[in-house]
């Protein structure tokens, strides 16, 4: 897909200086960019980029004054940035515009299926589904029985959804991820094996979640483990049976949250953090990247560092001093001995 | 799927207090609880639920006497707890209550299937595979060339087990669980590059093991990757080529064993925990969430912690004293200040 | 599949000792080997399992001498274990070797399949994806729309690669990888909210790279992620958006690289290692399991350990200490009380 200079000027309200027949294929930033790319400058910092860059067009702001010459066509708008953003939401639409069933899938005859749905070809959907409009099941996919997806849902390649689990709307989950599988819950039998604990809850995702390539979560024993709205996990993310995270929370990558935890609203997990079971996460708090969270934070609004974890500021001082502390003992060796001399003198 | 307090009653062989057409199509816990659902109360700690809870019917001991009047119909029984335990199981068994074959789907004409196996659309079966009796395997599943599947097994969907692998009776493998992928083997060049050492060993499922969604085990360089009888392993979890893991040893998410590694019987792994490769963990080791074992364990039943780990309350104590490390350098200097000053008084 | 001592030592241009009829089905090593496997023995460490081992053949090097009797069927050779790798090759080539296009399938009318490619049931090729001579595509697996694929390809089951991606040649991708799923990136919008940043890049395996069961690599927002030439990722490794690898690095399992940042050439990093985003860090640097790499490392060649991570040697001594702190703290009282009685003295 090409687009000119003219049509994109046209689609952005804005205006443009130089040839506006020259085509592009490709969105790039202004220092990576090659010839039948489009661009943009939006911080001054990155000016000198305009007098060198091979991006066939550029978008700027109608408050530049240039000072040197540019080779690019220009197209002049209120805000580049802005309108790059729109450019990249408008691409990324077209790359992901999918309609219609392919064949094979398989769609139960008691499942409900809203309108304008992609239905990729071995997708699977299961008895007493519902799928609302516009909502997107990539190929591979397995919607278990008596799912509920939202409207306007994408279930990327192999994305595995169990029994009875709920999707709300606007909901994005990618490759892999699991949705639904049981929890780890077993009772000892006093003979050394264990006795699987039925996991008869759900999962529920509320409207707006996105959750990362082959991340899992577990349903709940009884009830449901709860993703509220608007929550984004990144991948391999692993939330354990009957855990509620609260609005907008952001968990990067490698995270893991065990059983019955409540994260509040607005909390911001680094990778590879732990938090244990049965515990609470206060609203806003944010926690350093591979810290575990063995204990209930009431605070609002902390941050937190460490495996366990304690205050983030202090967390930094006595890091610094754990490199040092060869040198810490040796000093206490070095006072041990001036005090015997001390001791002997007096 | 409703059924009546007397229904229920017959079932647990219970007595009905109340009105024995009252029916439920749910269960919950008795603090969550809502009409409709069914809950129980075996703790005398959450007695005072019984008396304001939403639930329709509500199981209880014989035993107990009630001191308020209650609105929910009751079933008493020996032993609450248990009867519960029997409903969830029940009701577990009917969601998951699959059976027959399921098209299109792939059976190679050299497999060999069991009597009231189910097969969902799109599992790929492949050549020489066995699959026993009464087993389950989802929609998307793939079984490589010649794996024996035991009786009673059930691979939920998009599980991949690649050849040669032997899965034993009662083995359950949640979505997404990769077995018998390679080893992570490759022997340097001398020219910076690796070559990758074939990897045709196998990976061994002994009986009643239990995998998490997304976890990976490899197959072994030659030999086999060995879970024996017994072993639970959470979500997330990686088992590297070779390795063996003794029974009811218990996994928590994320955690990862290094190659050739051997770990004992009853050995409990927190999450996120790391062990390195040639090295073995003695019997009933319990290892804290985060830790790393770097060096063989020999000593049972013992307690660890940290990365790399140490004994467990020693850990503890040195954590404490970590959180206060800049304020022991702060009187490490107050120390040498007041020595210098004594000194210069002798 | 059986082959007599007389086929092996023809294919190896070696020389039978003992009897030549001979056969064997399985290759194993000579501590674990059975009747019917073939073993061999190259370090004269393990010489004795060479006088009890029950392989029905085993190879040896040209200059051993025999200290004691064999009941195996010796073939000697030059090099025993590169005699041993050929055929470990062979086998495991012979057990991959899989063609043709199984049904159902899907194949986009646009797609471009090469010579002798296998394409597994179920598995489906998007529109104007391309694919090269002698790749193998494994059941189940999603390549996505305008996918390159390149020569000497094996995809296993279950592997999904979103559009626009590009693989090289020789590139091995382990079941239930992701190759292009979506960057991690949101803005917020004040409200508490945030926006999806549309990725729009992809992802580039140059040649020669494995890529290891359930590991996530990101598409880039913009330009690609790059995997170049020689890298081996283990399992559930997380690989962010906008990241390079160099060539010939190696990365064990449950290790993230977050966004933005260059791994060098011929750098390790150990298991469940994290590196922060928007680094770079230096050729042939080493890594410990579980470190945290903060900051970008320049000095190429050094090795680290620690979260956040310092120089390896130091991190040693610096853990030996952590686990005596208690005993430390108590010497600094010790040396305190000692102090207050001297200055009474004074």
């Amino acid at each position: 897909m090409q687009f000119t200079a003219q049509q994109i000027a046209s689609l952005l309200n804005g205006t443009v200086e130089g040839d506006p027949s020259v085509a592009v294929s490709a969105l790039a930033k202004i220092e990576e960019a090659g010839s039948g790319a489009l661009s943009f400058l939006a911080n001054p910092k990155y000016e000198q980029y305009l007098y060198t860059t091979d991006a066939s067009i550029v978008i700027i702001n109608n408050s530049l004054t240039l000072t040197q010459p540019v080779t690019a066509t220009l197209i002049r708008v209120e805000d580049a940035y802005s309108a790059f953003s729109i450019l990249l939401d408008a691409y990324s639409t077209l790359k992901l515009n999918k309609s219609g069933v392919e064949q094979p899938s398989f769609i139960h005859p008691t499942a409900t299926i809203g309108q304008d749905v992609y239905i990729g070809a071995f997708a699977y959907i299961g008895p007493d589904v519902k799928v609302g409009d516009n909502s997107k099941i990539y190929p591979g996919t397995y919607v278990g029985d008596n799912v509920t997806v939202g409207n306007n849902v994408t279930l990327f390649a192999g994305v595995k959804v169990y029994f009875d689990c709920v999707l709300g709307d606007n909901v994005i989950i990618h490759s892999g991820a699991i949705i639904g599988s049981d929890g780890f819950g077993f009772a000892p039998t006093g003979d050394g094996t264990f006795k699987k604990i039925a996991q008869i809850g759900n999962v529920v995702l509320e409207d707006d979640v996105e959750v990362g390539s082959n991340t899992t979560i577990d349903r709940a024993t009884m009830g449901s483990t709860i993703i509220r709205k608007g929550v984004k996990l990144d991948n391999l993310v692993q939330i354990a049976h009957n855990v509620e995270i609260g609005n907008n929370t952001v968990i990067a990558a490698q995270t893991g949250i065990s059983g019955s935890t409540k994260i509040g609203e607005q909390v911001i997990l680094g990778g590879q953090v732990g938090v244990v079971g049965h515990i609470s996460v206060a609203k806003g708090t944010q926690v350093q990247a591979q810290s575990g969270i063995s204990r209930t934070i009431t605070d609002e609004n902390k941050k937190w560092a460490g495996s366990p974890a304690f205050a983030y500021s202090s967390n930094m001082r006595s890091q610094v001093v754990v490199q040092r502390l060869p040198e810490l003992e040796k000093r206490i060796q070095e006072l041990e001995k001036i005090i015997a001399e001390l001791r002997k003198v007096n």
